[in-house]
């Protein structure tokens, strides 16, 4: 029914849209901060809430499903992202993942952590208080301004040759919505011993990704964005090779080995080292649920080649339109930042909400920022519709 | 209905239990493990997931349904266990709490971390990794052979006096289920002005708590074992006093203040400058429900009263049953831990769960572990007959 070229035709995708309650009474953009949740999802997290209650909570049998979930998860995530599971440690969220590098270096005082100017401002403020606390120079590498790939490799590639310790940075900017050239940016820190760490909160779940070509160190993954998974779950990639040059920082039961005296004795082989202990296991149901919802309906290049498409229409439109303009020319990752030279972002954003048009505003710079998911054309319509 | 002397009636106790459907199949006794939650709970979580969908994900409207759910949940903790609402940090769990404190100290090499030898194998592993990475001394007072508390004191004030920077210890040994004179110990460290971390992931929910009582420094909550609420809940509650004295170590947009250009300026005012990014909120709707119902069917000093009640009871007829021997012969934090001089602990619990009686097994001493909640009468009386 599906090939590489073709998408579900009209009906399919509303019969899909319609598994979606928060699709149904607003017109939602707004994937980038949080995306939606099948009822399904919703149903299968209940479902395994009650099967924790029934067949345990705390028992033999538990223990093996607890850690049957996670397995799962961790082959959903290398399937769809590359990489082997074993090297995925769940995580909350993006920032999660970005915080367990970030302290798991063994940082000595005046090293360089890089970063740039377009970071999201939480993950900012941790590269600051690592920096702080391990009296680290904190290099802003500004990108903020550049137009092209060229000009960002270029700025880019000065401050790695300054040899920072790490590199952490957004495979896509959250802020303008543009794609970084990771794979040729991992290549540089590669040249020059410099650890990279991507910050995929804006990605995974619209770009192709895939962990073994890209060979970047770390990459942090959240499951509630553009996954459509629950809030609270994500990932961190670790790459086998990268893996003995971070520490665990927060510990517990679930990272380490004990011996038959409970005695910890080491940690666990790959990337579960970083698991803590005891997390809302019932949420991984409703992350399964919603991989699998969204692989089911279209390949990862087949649902990218839409949000693109998508995504360049809306600048098209908006282009077209007498008081607005687009922060980011380039292709489509799925964010679009605009403003308007008549209204400020929170006046803008007021008006549309009135119409029940549901986006965000970015600090800096300040715009309005509309998140485009692969079923999005009819919330096209109605924010172009309400801009006019 | 219900005054400090007397608890519900039979009937009463027999529709509270209806509640919870862990009880329903099996003969459970692993509150320590893990609690068992309310259908009602359950629900409130699926409810809250829907309503986030029903009125967001992402939206101005959701933000601050956010922060209410966040607050509400402190205010609970704060009315259960004392101190003000804004000096609890929600954490996953009670290791989570933990690592903030361990990883949140100032550490110069060389200084001394003190604990004990009965403290949960996953915080011994935190507090072996900050003593690894920080190049501290881990001192670990042993307690674990000690019969009375003035034992103990004793031998924990010899350990204070040499000064370390942070005592860790648990208020109830996960091993022994022993109560430690935690308001006693907390006058030691503050006479040397040595930080004290309580890890209550076996007393809150047991004991009456008053932090403001109490006087400790840092208090480790967990939701998901007595209090009954969903796994990956809980809290750190952080003496105003004590501050300062504590940097957050994983940060995020949660913990911090920014400018309007999004320009992290600071950290919030208390205790949420530790908590980091988005996290599962509608599991705080579940901590909640599961909170209010204890609270509605007794008071916490009348379930206090029953669980050591019932405690004292269990350790009677373990001591009547010819091979059973029990660990702490002291009074109820709803722990007991006995051992067969006859079969080892692995195939003791084999033979106990074949008769559906569910515990658990503890490493160091190698024993059996029941945990007693204030409705486990039925419970305890087939560990009996199991056991006989």
């Amino acid at each position: 029914m599906i090939n590489l070229n073709n998408l579900p035709d009209e009906a399919a995708l509303q019969k899909h849209r319609a598994q979606y309650p928060a699709l149904q009474n607003k017109h939602y953009l707004n994937f980038g901060g949080q995306g939606c949740m099948a009822t399904s999802s919703i149903e299968a997290i209940k479902q395994a809430y009650e099967y924790v209650q029934e067949h345990g909570p705390f028992s033999t049998k538990m223990f093996a499903w607890m850690q049957e979930q996670i397995d799962g998860v961790k082959i959903l995530f290398a399937r769809e992202f590359g990489g082997q599971a074993p090297y995925y440690a769940l995580t909350q969220n993006a920032t999660e993942g970005c915080n367990i590098i970030l302290w798991g270096i063994d940082w000595r005082e005046g090293d360089t952590l890089l970063t740039t100017d377009c970071e999201h401002n939480g993950v900012m403020k941790a590269a600051m208080q690592v920096s702080h606390r391990h009296k680290l120079k904190l290099a802003v590498c500004k990108i903020a301004h550049l137009q092209t790939d060229k000009e960002i490799l270029e700025a880019l590639s000065i401050a790695i040759a300054k040899k920072p310790r790490l590199l952490m940075l957004s495979h896509v900017l959250w802020n303008t919505g543009r794609v970084l050239p990771l794979q040729k940016i991992a290549e540089f820190c590669r040249d020059h011993n410099v650890k990279l760490l991507a910050d995929g909160a804006q990605s995974a779940g619209v770009l192709p990704l895939n962990m073994d070509a890209l060979k970047v160190d770390y990459y942090a993954i959240t499951g509630h964005k553009w996954l459509g998974g629950p809030e609270g779950t994500g990932a961190l990639y670790v790459a086998p090779e990268a893996l003995e040059a971070i520490e665990p920082t927060f510990s517990g039961w679930r990272g380490a080995v004990f011996d038959s005296a409970g005695k910890p004795t080491g940690w666990l082989p790959a990337a579960a080292r970083f698991e803590v202990a005891t997390s809302a296991f019932p949420l991984l149901s409703g992350l399964s649920d919603a991989m699998q919802r969204h692989s089911q309906f279209a390949t990862t290049e087949q649902r990218f080649q839409k949000i693109d498409r998508l995504t360049k229409s809306l600048k098209r439109s908006l282009l077209q339109l007498p008081d607005i303009d687009i922060i980011d020319d380039t292709g489509g990752s799925g964010l679009v930042s605009f403003y308007s030279r008549k209204a400020d972002a929170a006046t803008l954003l007021k008006k549309l909400e009135s119409q029940n048009v549901i986006l965000r505003t970015i600090p800096s710079p300040s715009c309005l920022r509309a998140s485009i998911h692969y079923f999005s054309e009819a919330e096209i319509a109605k924010l172009i519709q309400g801009l006019s």
